[in-house]
């Protein structure tokens, strides 16, 4: 079949929207026609060339919801009809790492996934000239149709709106999922949240759900400090009008440091803000931003020795197909907000000024609405 | 009173052994016989000039066993004739700290042990000429006698023998602990042990008492493979005969990374070896050793982004008034074995001897015999 798509067809370049061949969808496969979906900060690093392990040509897009069209061979847990959020972190729960209950890192299609292919090691996409296109995160949403493996889909109520639970194919589910997965943040903590985009804002909604009695955002644009109070913020510090370091501020204002921190940033430096601002004897500080190609963090090990706990999380540390339907009923139930992060809504066609916007900082969440 | 000890005049110099005056307890403290006490890296650390927050004069020391020969006003825990262990890590039972079951940081009186004082910021320790000498972590058991608060003394059976239990002051206590308290080690766990001195061995046991299926040690020295096999070593690696990436065959030798990771060198590049040699998706890396001041650990985020936790540990987690007595009992009804590592035994007007066997890795622990 034929379908449109915004095709990444070389680094640094801006998408070009046009038809693209698709297959159908193969053994243990589904496709699926995606209906609304988020322009993540990742999808920018890759476009723009700075992700080393970025392929091209391809489709990129990871963070959509959409509907079964069609089921390959041996499906069993989707039918023609269903809702549907693709997962670039799958859940096969039958791999070492989904036997696991530590991790979320489902590792049964990861090397394809990498490379940019289905598990087979093949693609579904190609030009009209007939160059193979890769898919991108195992998800390529950018695209109105799309062929997604069984295990990469969480099936989710059909009540709910396309161009809102879109948002929790990465963003929601990172942020709130960081809080409650990975910290297991409990009621009374104080915690601080470096950087108060579209992750950031979703580790505050998280932070009040978990019952945290103080929130502290740190960021340099102070336009983000009302949407954050908003969300739960208690209490905002913009770095540039600190005096004197940084960290001791954060440490007397949260009463001798946070019980968890959070970077949703990407940058090293605030990485290292965000740990030794943790409490010494039990604060945690929780890597979410990823940095950029090659950039390391770096500390004095006496932070470490002194009881901070160093950690990372990746969507959330998020079970895709099990805990994605349970964010999207919470926001159906009112427990979560998303409505207020979708600051734009724009055709395929305008994808490339999604973007834009985020370049300008005028976005928190830009979504194309197929 | 006058008491017989080993004095620590000025960096980098010998101790020079001299009878010195110490006043008797005040309110909160004990007057302790210490009848052995160990000689640790760390007392070197700080002999040796390269601790920054070293204080001269000084009574280092601080692995020591004795007894209680005066009781100072409002003491209740203790009496006359009781045995105890100093502890450099108090345990008051009051504090923010204490009361955190995340941390055994006590914070009661920490301020005044940074500067080598008693909590009411005075020394008991003078030369005969009247000038003080400061103490050191507390403890100050390179004296026949000390005085040490209350809170900073377990209480433990009589029947256990002075010249191994005073390792359970420091090496034993934080090599065992690291495993139980703050890794919280499970039965089956492969694990990594870098460094197979003092530390290392009771890493190893700790290791083996917890049920780990696989034990790797990692260390330069030949020679350290025996005693290591002794204490539940499964598997040793000399990284100078390792083709490669260290990283890479530890991963492959551990199927995949190791559960649990342990540095005990106190070296930052190994920190970091042990931190990427943990399992992705759960792998944790403990931080025992004291690197030198100054020094930084670094790593790419990536590596915390995929599910390793980077963490450090003091005095092995452990809160001194409370699990010290339970590892006398481990140690006299065999669960743990402390005598093949006391492999020297000195009296104290040999003690800079001591120091020379740490020096030239012939010693495992050389304990001072009063």
């Amino acid at each position: 079949m034929r379908t449109r798509a915004a095709v990444a067809l070389a680094p640094g370049q801006p998408l070009e929207v046009m038809d693209v061949n698709l297959e159908g969808p193969r053994k243990g496969e589904v496709l699926v026609e995606i209906k609304a979906t988020g322009i993540c900060h990742t999808d920018e690093f890759t476009r723009s060339g700075d992700d080393p392990e970025g392929i091209f040509p391809a489709i990129l897009g990871h963070e959509g919801a959409g509907v079964v069209v069609e089921v390959g061979e041996g499906v069993t847990s989707l039918e023609v009809g269903d809702h549907v959020i693709p997962l670039y972190t799958c859940e096969c729960r039958e791999c070492e790492y989904c036997l696991n209950p530590k991790t979320n890192l489902c590792q049964a299609i990861r090397s394809t996934q990498g490379q940019g292919l289905l598990p087979d090691g093949t693609t579904r996409f190609s030009m009209l000239d007939g160059t193979p296109i890769h898919h991108y995160m195992g998800c390529s949403t950018f695209a109105n149709h799309t062929v997604v493996p069984e295990i990469a889909l969480a099936k989710v109520r059909k009540d709910a709106p396309f161009d809102k639970i879109c948002y929790i194919g990465c963003g929601v589910t990172t942020g709130i999922g960081a809080v409650i997965n990975t910290a297991k943040v409990e009621i009374g903590s104080r915690a601080i949240v470096f950087g108060l985009g579209g992750i950031g804002l979703n580790v505050i909604q998280g932070l009040r759900m978990a019952g945290a009695s103080q929130i502290v955002g740190v960021d340099l644009n102070d336009d983000k400090e009302e949407m954050a109070r908003y969300f739960g913020l208690t209490d905002f510090v913009n770095p540039s009008r600190v005096e004197g370091d940084l960290v001791a501020h954060l440490v007397e204002l949260t009463g001798g440091g946070a019980d968890y921190t959070f970077d949703a940033t990407g940058n090293v430096n605030v990485m290292r803000t965000a740990l030794e601002a943790a409490h010494k004897g039990w604060g945690e500080s929780i890597i979410i931003g990823v940095a950029p190609a090659g950039a390391e963090i770096s500390t004095r090990p006496f932070q470490l020795v002194t009881g901070r706990v160093w950690r990372g999380t990746a969507f959330g540390g998020a079970r895709g197909r099990t805990d994605v339907p349970k964010i999207v009923d919470w926001y159906m139930d009112g427990k979560i907000e998303i409505d207020p992060m979708i600051t734009h809504t724009l055709k395929l066609e305008d994808i490339n000024e999604g973007f834009d916007l985020m370049h300008r900082g005028e976005s928190i969440r830009a979504v194309v609405v197929y």
